[in-house]
């Protein structure tokens, strides 16, 4: 079989490439983006919940000889960057303990309707918006973590009450910021499989319908959409091509809890996909040994 | 170069392998390990912090006709299972807010230590203890989160403190759980590289020295060693082949929180190694590309 020799270096090249590219997917470190807010006193929280208070119990230099902080924490539960169970809009549905852990990781998609929002304060983004995001991007991946970029995280967290909410009262008839249309959401339930729709303002509705009904909460929640509120540093994020991982303490009978919210970009979950080199070295390798037989 | 027809079907056959392989690798889910207790009134808290308050503020219908829950949460940041930042035990190093992401994930170990423990609910935890389990599983990974499996968490949590801390009392020096011994964690600051300590107990050091000067958090956090206590379910994690997540809660100037703590194994967390399938197949095929040019 000494005519085999002609070709086989050829194959022995490719195939070496894949050993290399099998080590340098392992060495490849991941991309990891904080989607979370400090939580502080004085940080921006919905007007019928009670102000976060932090007080120090321990902090300097102990009787024993040794140096000790440690300190308490008192907050609503839907505080900073914080998930929503269903059961915080629907009666027996699950509260925050009894949500499986898988069903808050998935697929991260962002989508950005900061200039469709204009200058518009209760703009509601609606299912032409998401429909938009698909002719750009695809379709919206089963089981993903859905994030809707409005600009007011990036543009307004920091400013405090005012600039965040649009008002610095109590009033919850005063406060406006973006949301997630009903028509959005319920097209969302029909028509796609998202295990959590995400934001960086203070609700999924806007300011202006969570004074009300709050309509968007009360078609994703009792259909298992998660809801996740005042997600930060959505510009870090790519469009698509991470996994989400949104995270809550997990408090027994919670309708909600504060959030340790991450992405991870890899090289298994980038836009491109999983072991790309070696799935294109494969597809070479057979196209070039069905070349070489003609 | 006709002859060449004589092997292609063979590399024809392992080169599709591949792609199946590929095809495969994307659709295998992985498996989630929660190893997060649930925080609730009455849960064990160490006795000099404050005991975790829930209070109900809404819970039914609404004047605006729809159904509301929503709850205020009260504790000390050393609840349940939670994360210690080197500041906990370290003046002017870094409080929980200022540790990078990157440091609160890394591969799992586990060291199973319960039958050493024996009858003797101060067991320290020894250098020689990690060494006897390095002569099974190999080094210790660099990075790693390194669990230590006393058995507590799994026999006594759910029996409430006098159980699980052998006391029901508040008084310090009545506790008894096991912990890491001073030699033990000196040994791992000075030999090995971690980012963490878990331990199924109330504390890493043991009840005995945690009530003294805490010798072990006083080793670890200085040297940027995170500490996690209270990890649950340490019996559904493998020995190695995890990829762990402690993700707390972000509290500013934090000396602990609260955190979701979570294992991942998968097909490229697994002992085996990622894309394995994929490798062996590569590997394979330039051994049958060497014999057959012989």
């Amino acid at each position: 079989m000494a005519a085999t020799n002609a070709f086989s270096p050829v194959l022995l090249v490719v195939l070496l490439g894949l050993l290399v590219g099998h080590g340098l997917g392992q060495s490849e470190e991941p991309r990891l983006i904080d989607l979370t807010w400090t939580i502080e006193e004085g940080m921006n929280v919905y007007p019928v919940h009670a102000e976060y208070r932090f007080t120090v119990v321990y902090r300097g230099e102990q009787p024993g000889g040794y140096y000790l902080e440690s300190n308490n924490i008192f907050m609503a539960e839907h505080t900073g960057t914080h998930l929503d169970a269903p059961a915080h809009f629907a009666e027996g549905a699950w509260r925050l303990d009894q949500i499986p852990l898988g069903h808050l990781t998935g697929p991260g998609v962002v989508v950005d309707v900061r200039e469709k929002i204009g200058d518009n304060p209760d703009y509601a983004i609606t299912q032409q918006d998401l429909e938009d995001w698909e002719r750009e991007y695809g379709r919206i991946p089963d089981d993903c973590i859905l994030m809707l970029r409005t600009g007011w995280g990036e543009w307004y967290w920091e400013q405090g009450v005012s600039a965040y909410l649009g008002t610095d009262t109590k009033d919850v008839t005063k406060i406006h910021f973006p949301g997630l249309h009903p028509g959005g959401a319920q097209w969302l339930v029909d028509n796609r499989k998202v295990k959590m729709v995400g934001i960086d303002c203070m609700g999924a509705d806007t300011g202006d319908a969570s004074a009300k009904t709050a309509p968007a909460h009360q078609i994703l929640l009792p259909n298992n959409v998660l809801i996740l509120e005042n997600v930060a540093h959505l510009d870090e994020m790519p469009p698509t091509g991470s996994t989400v991982y949104a995270m809550p303490i997990k408090i027994g009978q919670g309708s909600g809890a504060p959030a340790r919210v991450f992405a991870i970009v890899d090289n298994r979950t980038s836009a491109a996909g999983p072991t790309t080199p070696n799935f294109i070295l494969a597809v070479t390798s057979v196209i070039m040994i069905i070349l070489q037989s003609l």
